[in-house]
């Protein structure tokens, strides 16, 4: 018999971590806020770590992705307000220089620290205050909090969730906390994302869990369509439950904490005024599906509909066309909640009036019946605000 | 020797074209405005025409292609206020009926007339007073500039563009005339243009002439990355002024007129505060050029970040970063106009100020070098404005 509750907490919700936060004033010179998080494992941990496919990669990335192959991971350390994005040797200099930091300040070997950044893009590091910043962190089982606060930059609430997770052979627990994708004041959208388990999970168990996890959460979410060059997803598990959830029960939890988070990061996306969930049912294949509901998810007509409220199908249908699914606009149906808005291509014949009381709520689902086949996807998105796109005008 | 000048009007610069135009009320029920048109040549005319790669189809595209196959055309009617689109087995009786009636009423055979709509999408075109709308057309040279106004949606102007060519035989007309890629009150966006010419060119070279004229224009511009149900371009070659120009003559002097309507299609986008000019210059390949080109000019932050005057080319290398071209971050140049905002994938030196003033034009050309290959692509779009977001808001 097994059982999931939600406990408080993100990061250090699971036995055997640390975290703490500085302010280093990364962004102006000036330590107003946090904006430095360091999260630290006492036991040894294996760990999963999924990159940004943008072939223009920040230097911390690089750095991340060569200590994941180098060693087993012991600590994170992540800022906000610079992301250390396009940067050339001198960034992976400093990107790698944060890492030794962080060892050293922890009493770790070389390549035991990855490196997350957010923030602005093309500035240098301001390594001093970084390095000064580093040193002077102190990690508590209390840091959690602080350390999602400090990674924040246009979110408008940090983002945590944990579960304890009962087996029959005792509990473990898993908890994480992300950053959103949101514009980075004023830069680009980037989405950081650690979680922590002290379950015990072996490193090959622990990757392709967590490659299939991110793949259903990360990666179903978009707000604007733009990947970004800092995308980053994190996972430790220590061991220090002493528990060995079979796999179902841990990829349970792991989705669980993973689709949580992802769905706070698009409830807290930038000028956000709705959530929608686009599902495309009866595609030809997976590719497809996925393919027709991130093109009505990016879809700038569609979206801008939405935020006015209006549930225009034809919008909906034009980009279902022209994504290169295969369709037949003649059999495709959608729907706004359980109301259908077109049949077979055509006006369903429901009063425009009730279509509109849904597409103007906080939250609702559209569904696109393609009825060529067996896929489906499903695809978390916002709507596109004049809001947006004030927050985006840049400096 | 050869030149060309520009000259007034449009469709009916050609010898042998007439047009004219009928308030019918087709969106409102009140004819308070033109919202038909119909072209005629008064010769027999070579035809060629391209219409929406969208698997979602108006039913004017459907009759319209059917038509192209059947017969040699010799009428256009066009309508805004309703684009037919997603109206079913109805909406192509529809289309069918408009353009027997244009058939009738200028007494051709069957399948001769060409139909075009935009407007609404997902409503049955009121047809009562679209084919008394046709019966009241009268035609005559004067008619080009009304039908360019009948056609106009979310247009702030008509867009008429016309040349007189001067070949050493003697000269030839071709003129033309369209419709912005904005969204249509409060539909989906649709490109319409119609060019006339009373050269003498065989249909086979006609059409190739136009295939590669349309894509290096009307197909390389974006407003907003979504493509409609209803695009269509059309040409008619009537041979009324007894010249056969060169292949090389001809298409020039094509190229010039559909460029030229694609430039104020850009120009009059909905919201539009910049013009931007995107090259993407030594690609790997001319599908990596227009896939870079058309992800930068697609990208919701590059397009705020313009709207902002904010000449952010972070976001301008993230979008090529996502876009799968070939490219090597450490080797891409961006410029703004002819000042380098970043060298070798970092940034160049150049004062942010001095950027910032070009970004805050209201026309400027942005280049990305990519120095991984020799293939080149040059799109034209715009910056995304709260304008744009308010107007698409919906009903």
């Amino acid at each position: 018999m097994n059982k999931m509750r939600k406990i408080k907490g993100g990061v250090c919700a699971a036995k055997g971590f640390v975290a703490g936060a500085a302010g280093c004033g990364i962004k102006s010179g000036k330590a107003t806020r946090d904006d430095l998080a360091i999260i630290f494992s006492e036991l040894p941990a294996a760990a999963a770590a999924t990159f940004t496919t943008n072939k223009v990669k920040a230097a911390p990335v690089r750095i991340s992705a060569e200590h994941m192959r180098a060693a087993r991971v012991r600590a994170i350390v992540l800022n906000s307000g610079n992301a250390n994005a396009c940067t050339g040797p001198n960034g992976l200099a400093d990107a790698r220089a944060m890492a030794a930091a962080t060892e050293k300040a922890l009493g770790l070997k070389p390549a035991q620290a990855l490196v997350c950044s957010t923030g602005r893009i093309g500035v240098p590091m301001p390594m001093p205050i970084v390095l000064k910043g580093i040193s002077s962190v102190r990690l508590s089982r209390a840091g959690g909090t602080p350390a999602a606060k400090a990674i924040m930059t246009s979110d408008t609430f940090a983002k945590e969730f944990a579960l304890e997770v009962i087996t029959h052979d005792g509990h473990f627990q898993i908890g994480g906390m992300a950053k959103g994708a949101g514009m980075i004041d004023p830069n680009m959208a980037t989405m950081l994302c650690v979680v922590t388990t002290d379950a015990i999970v072996p490193a090959a168990a622990l990757r392709s869990a967590f490659r299939e996890s991110v793949a259903d959460s990360f990666n179903r979410i978009t707000i604007d369509g733009d990947m970004s060059t800092n995308d980053t997803a994190i996972l430790l598990a220590n061991g220090a439950s002493g528990i060995s959830p079979s796999p179902k029960i841990f990829s349970h939890a792991l989705d669980t904490v993973t689709r949580a988070l992802a769905r706070m990061i698009v409830e807290d996306g930038e000028g956000v005024s709705r959530f929608v969930e686009v599902e495309v049912r009866r595609a030809a294949s997976k590719p497809d599906a996925r393919r027709a509901a991130k093109a009505i998810a990016n879809s700038t007509l569609v979206k801008c509909a939405w935020a006015g409220g209006d549930p225009n199908w034809g919008r909906i249908l034009d980009a279902v066309g022209y994504c290169g699914a295969k369709m037949n606009e003649a059999k495709t149906d959608i729907f706004y909640d359980e109301l259908a808005a077109a049949k077979n291509g055509v006006a369903s014949g429901t009063p425009v009036k009730k279509l509109r009381q849904i597409a103007a709520k906080k939250t609702f689902r559209v569904t696109v019946d393609l009825k060529v086949g067996k896929a489906a996807c499903v695809v978390w998105t916002t709507d596109l605000t004049e809001e947006y796109v004030r927050l985006n005008l840049g400096e």
